[in-house]
């Protein structure tokens, strides 16, 4: 079955025009990524062609302050310009994975049956860099089958879920008009990774108030007349105000990435990332095939036991094995 | 200067009384430890006889369910009772770190200034399992120190802050009653890692509800009559309702911990985690220090161009350098 999935896969990425690849296949060969099945590398590997053209875009921002609405109406936007967009959602608390069914959000229907688009939930869950390297294996899998813009969007407040984002060509912050949240996002780390402020729900009190804070602690950041002035926009979406100024930004920043020569230095440094993670992942799985864990234990024990130290007990085994390598 | 704390701490843990143990030494000796500085090894090494004593209570939820005001209730409750408390925030959200500058959350001076109280706020920076492992070291150094409790705080949507509560030998998760809440809570993994349930909050409407869909929602965990049964607390904590219900579960999860053997078994699980962290990390280490990166640029340039495969260079590397180790 697997099997099968790969080479329909790979005849798609390879011959098949991008229109008429079907939305199923690209669905399962996520599947095998996500479960870590054995074909998941042979997927992988055949990527690498095929890789490159795609725009990638990460929302993020606190729970419910509409990320979900932003995204889905950003995707319908560019699907109507005749693009293919993917959706990776990385958010316990978003729309895709719950709130939907809570039927309290933006009805999602018209975006989930677009042909245009295709949408993603993933679980938070793994350890290790696992969340990390994962959405990005999944994105690599999007852009090869076709999409042209791939969206992620993670909740801004946990390090790997904001990991996520940082490494976008476009990091978009959304925020909500309510107090102390500019000093939030400050504490959070979003202001140092924000190409485009949005301030959802901008029809609530104190929106100017939140924008005047956030744009005096731009102020702030090292810039000369080069950079980047990272551009606050209101919008209410789900009254689809505001959307084309978004839009405008996405394509002002896409230009300025481009021109500055920043968008394949951007890229590199994710590729660099992603290549450090790939190879620790790869230790990390060898040492569950060859049963460190176990081999361990006897420390594990001692140190239980105040008969040694965790910090040496690390660094001894450091010593021995890793030491000198690579 | 920090050879001079690394003596003082030393000289305080091995032989000055608890109680007169000055905690601008151990806020010093976190310092070193935070900024990874040249005596943070020493320190580290030396905690080991120390340990073990200390209870760990890992406080986690969304932002806003009023977790840091319960936390400062629970931790003057037992500096109260005589015990010593260290806190550790990890949460960019929390009223250590950025919301008691806006004067609308609980005052905390009297916890901040209490003689047995030590609070520590961690920012949520670095990479790679840094931020626990951080998290980690200072609750060894303050346990170390003579703490006799030390409560985690961590807001409950990121994958490494889930895990620094998640290895805790109790784990509080804090929810408000506002539609929809339980539901994200069992999508964020929260229903798995929590031992007591609190509702704070819980003088609003629709308490009872959100009460009720946990229950039913534990009810589905597989448990036998020996298992712990997850209990869910009300409580007020700006009005102090409901304190002495979560300080009693603690007490009673506290002994169906030790009296089921549960209690070793996760220390145990947590040195494991730790020690093959701190190899990682140290791994990480020697790559910078030995520029691997520089090393691999080539590579990376490769993949930018689209001549070669992320994960055939990685896989490649891997058996070049790491296959057999250790």
């Amino acid at each position: 079955m697997a099997g099968n999935i790969l080479s329909l896969f790979l005849e798609n990425i390879r011959s098949k025009e991008k229109i008429s690849r079907p939305k199923s296949v690209l669905s399962k060969a996520i599947s095998i990524i996500e479960n870590e099945q054995s074909e998941s590398q042979d997927i992988l590997k055949n990527l690498f062609p095929y890789l490159g053209n795609a725009y990638r875009i990460g929302f993020t921002g606190p729970p419910g302050s509409g990320k979900s609405t932003l995204v889905n109406l950003i995707a319908k936007n560019f699907a109507d310009q005749g693009l293919k967009v993917g959706i990776i959602a990385v958010d316990p608390t978003s729309s895709y994975t719950g709130g939907a069914i809570l039927g309290d959000r933006y009805r999602m229907n018209d975006i989930v049956l677009h042909p245009h688009i295709f949408i993603r939930s993933m679980a938070s869950r793994g350890s290790f860099g696992g969340l990390v390297r994962t959405a990005y294996q999944v994105a690599d899998v999007m852009e090869a089958y076709g999409m042209d813009m791939i969206l992620f969007e993670t909740v801004g407040v946990g390090q790997s879920e904001i990991e996520i984002v940082k490494h976008a060509d476009s990091t978009i912050v959304v925020l909500v008009p309510e107090s102390g949240d500019g000093v939030q996002a400050m504490k959070a780390g979003l202001m140092e990774i924000a190409d485009i402020f949005v301030i959802n729900k901008s029809d609530r009190e104190q929106s100017d108030h939140i924008k005047l804070e956030i744009e005096a602690m731009l102020e702030l950041k090292a810039h000369d007349e080069k950079s980047w002035l990272t551009p606050v926009i209101k919008t209410v979406a789900t009254q689809k105000k505001g959307i084309e100024g978004v839009m405008e930004q996405v394509e002002k920043h896409k230009e300025y990435l481009r021109n500055s020569g920043e968008l394949s230095r951007r890229r590199k440094d994710r590729i660099q990332h992603e290549l450090l993670r790939l190879i620790e992942g790869r230790i990390r799985q060898q040492w569950t095939e060859q049963d460190f864990v176990g081999k361990i234990q006897s420390h594990v024990e001692s140190i239980f036991l105040n008969k040694d130290s965790l910090y040496s007990v690390a660094e001894n085994i450091y010593q021995e094995h890793f030491k000198g390598q690579p």
